[in-house]
């Protein structure tokens, strides 16, 4: 299983992921699922994936080509607009889970991807794209401003709770870390280390693209801080009237 | 859809749950899922259901109406453990399926249901059981000492975090607000009332089993103050190295 979460906020996008993939429990290994492309000086696009690794790895190769290959009538290069690309986006993922459609189906595996892509051009303001199976996209608005990507449940309440349209970016780092680490105290199948990505408003750069090992010094305070943290809120909570 | 949690704690047992049922989204209604069996002064059951409503009404009209008529072989009166009566009520709940199950399958619609039941038999100690749609049953133990069903994954990470084996039975009643807190807050179809009830060891009757209202000044208090105290844990995590 895998977590991505992105925001999308006034002063800039964050994204972030953990790293864990399994295929079935005995087979537990580490995978990158933040993935960075700056084809020119006026773009940049960050792509989460979620799903099967083969499905997401090929769209990634296939990104990568159209990319590379002059030929491809559409890349990342040739979009004007973030909704160009994230169509884009959807209809190579598509494709390709339609040419492993048949055995997978036939193995009862599934072949589906789940995808997350936001970023700038030009002009155009920052926006963030989810990307369902089936190629079509929404995108995030000041209302909602967040995609979560795979198992999802768990650090949903944090953000809801927490999430402003305003916020600082720091503050909307610490915040997917946040639900990361809700997400990884309830489930086996998500896990560090992670990976945080922050893209600042019109920069055409990222801020910030790091690896957070779950030992490092500062993972350890914020993980120890949120903790007491969370305790002394809970043990300050209102008393019923039954306790003595 | 539904949320219901118990503790299963050294000083007694706690259970709660929302008042949300829907068949579809235009009928949505309230009902209660937090049931009191107290058949005889040395016994006492708490039995929670998610599921199909009619599947869950008629095992508790079944449990009722076996506590009855004296010619039922096995009821809440009969059983002398609490594995006993979790085994009971899954096989009432697996026969109850079983009477609806081809109309039900014919129509596509699921007809199962997924039971706590926690309680205490004469000198026995009080017992904390999650019985499958199955009929098997789970008991908790002090690893983790608390059982979910229903819409369970957004309420998991904080108890997950706070719960302790030896917390007091107030402590633990305000662990499951605030993962009933978590839950309602990011999926519509969990919502309050709250039912609330909590068994001290040995006591063989309820000290708490009451209805906290979304509008009550008591839920309003908890709310304003577990949501400042989060907020508030939140603003003292610490920076990263990159914030200026």
């Amino acid at each position: 299983m895998t977590y991505c979460v992105a925001l999308a906020l006034e002063k800039g996008l964050v994204f972030a992921s953990d790293t864990r993939t399994n295929a079935g429990v005995d087979y537990v290994t580490k995978v990158r699922k933040l993935h960075v492309f700056k084809p020119a000086k006026d773009r940049l696009f960050v792509i989460l994936t979620a799903g099967n690794l083969a499905t997401t790895q090929e769209i990634l190769n296939v990104v990568e080509r159209d990319l590379r290959e002059k030929k491809a009538r559409k890349s990342l290069l040739t979009c004007k607009y973030m909704f160009e690309a994230a169509d884009y986006l959807g209809h190579v993922s598509v494709d390709v889970q339609k040419s492993h459609d048949k055995p997978l189906q036939q193995s009862g595996v599934d072949g589906s991807a789940t995808l997350i892509i936001g970023g700038q051009i030009g002009d155009e303001p920052p926006e963030l794209f989810h990307v369902y199976p089936q190629g079509n996209t929404i995108s995030a608005t000041p209302d909602t401003p967040f995609f979560q990507i795979g198992e999802s449940k768990y650090g949903k309440p944090i953000i809801d709770r927490l999430v402003k349209v305003d916020m600082p970016l720091g503050d909307a780092a610490r915040l997917v870390l946040a639900s990361l680490d809700a997400t990884i105290k309830s489930n086996a199948t998500v896990a560090p280390p992670y990976d945080l990505a922050v893209y600042p408003v019109d920069s055409f750069d990222l801020s910030v693209d790091s690896r957070i090992e779950i030992d490092s010094e500062f993972y350890q305070n914020f993980k120890t801080t949120w903790q007491s943290g969370m305790q002394h809120a809970f043990d300050n909570l209102p008393k019923f009237d039954w306790e003595g």
